[in-house]
């Protein structure tokens, strides 16, 4: 990655970063429960690359949709994000004290509090899609919350992530099913976030679909290597769980060699699916670039 | 309550009761998890009234809306409604064994499938609402999404839920305090329901508005006033939890003849707000005699 890249990428990066959390920080302003509301905003603000808001917003600049529409489906898909890492890091399921070098919402407040602020997170993401502000298009907030539903529910996140639970007590699984797993667990969100732009604009989202399903695959790879080669504090949270767990990840299975070889090709595949809309997509090519080279 | 009114009323709950669990049992059919739609299934049918469901129905044949529009709200109402449910009764908030005479999600499952049961249930109701087989006007399904959020969030039944747990370490609260959590916790879903129809139709919905607040709070005391009465056996699930808690309540802070007066005050402000909808209103009536005269 040249230098001018990176800092091009990067510029873009931290300034979908900054107008995210300013938009955040706006909306959630105001609840019943103080207390509801901080642990909310706790969980949502100051804190995260915000990789998937800058691929709502690049994605929506391919087809000149209004930054203003983009900067809230991509808050909306934050929160939904969010609502997510609360929820898994809960003593139940992952059982996390650390999160992005912070305690975790239920250790930092307790967890019916966690509970509650995780579930009014989801449903904030789509009070934020459904309102008029976000389109003045109905059928387009629709479809919206209809794509981001799909991508988060039994079908999507959630779905992947009970798989990945019960992938724990199933014995060995083959990388084929570690795919399957992850592309509902963490891609089915990638997926949205670089497909919004073309369900703004109306128009086709097939190239961006492509360029999604492989950078989401390599993000997850890149994700399993740092968690083998980092510490805790590189990173903000708890590494090598997944070893110590005993749980088979791509990298467990191929080796790091060969995942870093699968992640090199994702990038040249999700590259090349970029062709269709030339210049345009070059910050979406860096992006690329910026997710198999990250250290952390 | 005469009993033609009676059997009108139990005829129209058990038409929309068995309506709503034949829809919601052909929409949960599939998901990537069979574990995750196992407990989804669990958590959601053959059990309830469906009293959620019925409002809607009803309210939209105020106005004439159809009725397979009405009963897919109704059911994405009874997914929300019934993921509150399992995340209520999670360890970390009530801690409850028993409900509607079943086992609760997480003991008859385990707690990580029970929130992720929970949240899914939450997304698909707005998957539900966001269809096109809701409503063929996209800006009639935005709407209803828009108002289910806010009914179900932060700022209602969430906020609610998060209210009466903070209300626990709070000491003596006041009856308008505690209206003003029940209004949020329970009544906001109430609310929800019974504006639906007006929703639905793109009309005024001010009369059922009061109406949904006066049954709203009418159901609440009831519940309490139940909880006194009754043995776990009857009701299903664990009961006098308040009392044991010194929680206090309606009933606990006015005494049970004012409670009872108070639900018969409220059964008639509901009544009389019917009175512009005329003869069409006659089964929203009986159901406000209805949630009056309840045994469980």
């Amino acid at each position: 990655m040249t230098s001018t890249a990176e800092t091009r990428f990067e510029t873009a990066l931290s300034h979908a970063a900054s107008k995210t959390d300013a938009l955040l920080d706006g909306l959630l302003r105001e609840s019943a429960s103080p207390r509801l509301l901080e642990a909310m905003r706790y969980a949502v603000l100051g804190a995260g690359k915000r990789l998937r808001p800058f691929l709502v917003l690049e994605s929506a600049r391919l087809f000149g949709v209004s930054e203003a529409s983009a900067l809230r489906v991509g808050a909306a898909l934050e929160c939904m994000h969010c609502y997510s890492l609360v929820h898994d890091d809960l003593p139940a399921m992952d059982d996390d004290d650390l999160r992005r070098g912070k305690l975790t919402t239920h250790r930092r407040f307790d967890e019916a509090t966690a509970i509650l602020a995780g579930d009014s997170l989801l449903t904030f993401s789509f009070e934020i899609l459904a309102d008029p502000a976000t389109h003045s298009d109905a059928g387009i907030r629709s479809a919206l919350i209809l794509d981001l539903a799909k991508a988060s529910g039994k079908d999507g996140m959630a779905g992947g992530q009970m798989l990945d639970i019960e992938a724990e007590t199933m014995g060995a699984l083959s990388v084929d099913q570690i795919i399957r797993i992850q592309s509902r667990k963490t891609g089915a969100l990638f997926r949205f976030a670089c497909e919004a732009g073309a369900i703004l604009a109306g128009t086709d989202r097939t190239p961006l679909r492509k360029y999604a399903d492989d950078i989401g695959l390599a993000f997850q790879i890149t994700d399993d290597l740092l968690d083998i080669d980092s510490t805790g504090e590189q990173l903000g949270k708890a590494t090598q769980k997944d070893m110590k767990h005993g749980k088979a990840t791509i990298v467990s299975l191929t080796g790091s060699e060969a995942a870093r070889a699968k992640v090199e090709s994702l990038m040249a595949s999700a590259i090349a699916a970029l062709n269709v809309y030339g210049k345009q997509a070059e910050i979406l090519s860096d992006a690329a670039r910026f997710i198999m080279l990250r250290k952390r």
